[in-house]
């Protein structure tokens, strides 16, 4: 690490490597960046760990025959990569200006860094429905995280909102605290791993669960004192109800309920890189080139690389974020090697080693 | 699973999804696939387990800080697809036949199976040179596994083909046995992570490894008797001296040794696959399409996927060939499911499952 004085004469710090995120792609990337000596940066950003820190046990995690809790997976990565020589700071990236090299790296609270390789493996958050009531009651009764939450609502029912493998997760975890627990989804069928949907069903024989089909949630009553009272649902059997509002087969009834999780998935945390040259879908995520041998994470900018679920959208499994993340790191590797090279004098003789 | 009658009158055991290869990749697919309800049979080839068994200690494979070692990792895995209900078996591959469905899978002693999806995850094999004295010395002084047999030469001198991080790792850990290691690489930078190159560069200055930089090895001499005698090495200063046999700065000589390791790199295990519509590379590794969200475990020939060391040339790490065999285990499971609905009578109603 070094300091550079800029044109305003200011002192900021340079690093080869910054990552900006602290989950499973994240730290994988600070692994392997630290293994190859560009001696990354790691920002933990406002969701230390990401998303499998929510999760209580991980099951599915290749080399973990009886399962791992999901804070204990990322603290594992956090240590490893720290045995390497990763820095981990606390700190939120806001903006990433790659208008000329070193890129320069504005943080949350205003202290700036350059970087010559931006790795980003922000995550993503959970998404909302923008119904009434939400701002409201968030965090007062409704909520996205099940592990986080479920403790504070023994003995209510609880809704559900979704039907992948999160809300299916979610709901059959809330049943130790549900008096029932009531899937509302949108669809007749849940998309989801058969192992989850069997689970769901389980609790369904039970009475522990009951599944909503064809159903959705348009607004949340309650007090930020009293928490969560009953909720707005709308029915229709051709499925999304919201779009058939005016079908004389759609139904609205209110319910009483007690808590309401969301688990309707995630938005890409890529705002901070709108300013760039990146290309991004409609929904955020970071539009990735192949590589060599199947890789996926240049951008558009050369020296940002994009990692895990800011550009997965469709697999979002900690061992395919991963796989992404030690991608991201050698690809980067890849493009310092070559940036030092460029910058090598004419006539300067080849060092035996490929990097510094 | 479930037997099937053929045109031919025999019957074949049928399952949803056979897949080919126990290592990494093959684990993580099979574990995915049995929470899935796919009811994998995994197959473990010639290298059960794959490239990983021949490794001491992995350090950089993400959740483990201070490392595990190669076989320790595989057995995780292995257990973990079995508590998912995952079947593995012994068997090699030696034909899929993709002309009709199911895929008609042809195992080298004859037994046969048919399978509705196919994941190919075998892995890749390590090269050879092709020189004199190669096929009639290895297994007796030549040996492309130092783990494996580099304690039968104490003392020796030990010659190392290759530049990458396999050859820089084998000759690390070949000093614990040789009174000297050769690297024998043919250019005149390692390509390999800083890591590795350190370690290497550590053991030079320590004098227990020489690097020999533009050099080949062009013949192995000795006998099955007495092992490696000696090889003939060439040289020259611009590097790739085989190509430069001619040039009167090449020179060659003679050089003794007691063994010699190659690291060289790996031929894709696909062999197997020639005769489907399957495309490969010159190499034989097999191309697959981008998929969603950045997938990359599709081939040409529907419902039959690779993952792993059979479609990644380049990054080649623990980490990255779990990731595609997720998604393979995932894309499969797409497939699978569409296969299942097409094959539904029109009319029937839609299970709230969406598999079997």
């Amino acid at each position: 690490m070094s300091s550079e004085s800029t044109q305003d004469g200011e002192d900021v710090e340079h690093r080869t490597l910054i990552v900006a995120g602290t989950g499973i792609s994240g730290l994988t990337a600070a692994i392997y960046a630290a293994r190859s000596n560009n001696d990354p940066l790691v920002f933990e950003g406002d969701e230390p760990g990401g998303q499998l820190t929510l999760t209580t046990e991980v099951d599915n995690y290749p080399g973990f025959p009886e399962g791992i809790s999901g804070p204990e997976l990322v603290n594992n990565m956090k240590e490893q990569a720290k045995r390497f020589g990763a820095e981990v700071r606390h700190g939120i990236v806001a903006d990433v200006d790659d208008s000329d090299r070193p890129f320069r790296v504005t943080m949350k609270n205003g202290d700036e860094y350059t970087a010559d390789a931006v790795i980003a493996a922000s995550g993503a958050s959970a998404r909302t429905l923008g119904v009434p009531g939400e701002d409201e009651l968030m965090g007062y009764g409704l909520s996205t995280c099940a592990t986080c939450d479920g403790a504070f609502f023994r003995d209510e029912k609880i809704v559900v909102v979704g039907g992948g493998d999160a809300a299916c997760e979610e709901a059959v975890f809330l049943t130790k605290f549900a008096s029932t627990v009531y899937m509302v989804h949108r669809r007749d069928e849940f998309r989801a791993e058969d192992y989850w949907i069997e689970r769901v069903m389980e609790k369904v024989d039970e009475g522990d669960i009951e599944v909503k089909w064809n159903t959705e949630l348009t607004e949340i009553h309650g007090t930020p004192e009293d928490g969560v009272d009953t909720v707005t649902l709308v029915e229709n059997d051709q499925g999304y109800p919201t779009d058939k509002l005016d079908d004389p087969d759609t139904r609205e009834y209110e319910f009483d309920a007690g808590a309401v999780f969301y688990a309707i998935g995630h938005t890409p945390n890529t705002g901070y890189l709108e300013d760039t040259g990146v290309q991004m879908d409609p929904e955020g995520y970071l539009t990735t080139k192949g590589g060599k041998g199947g890789g996926q994470t240049e951008t558009d900018v050369p020296g940002l690389f994009g990692a895990g679920d800011v550009v997965d959208f469709h697999y979002q499994q900690a061992i395919t974020a991963g796989g992404m993340g030690c991608k991201a790191a050698i690809d980067a590797d890849d493009y310092l090697e070559n940036l030092e090279r460029d910058e090598k004098p004419a006539g300067e003789p080849m060092a035996p080693e490929s990097d510094d």
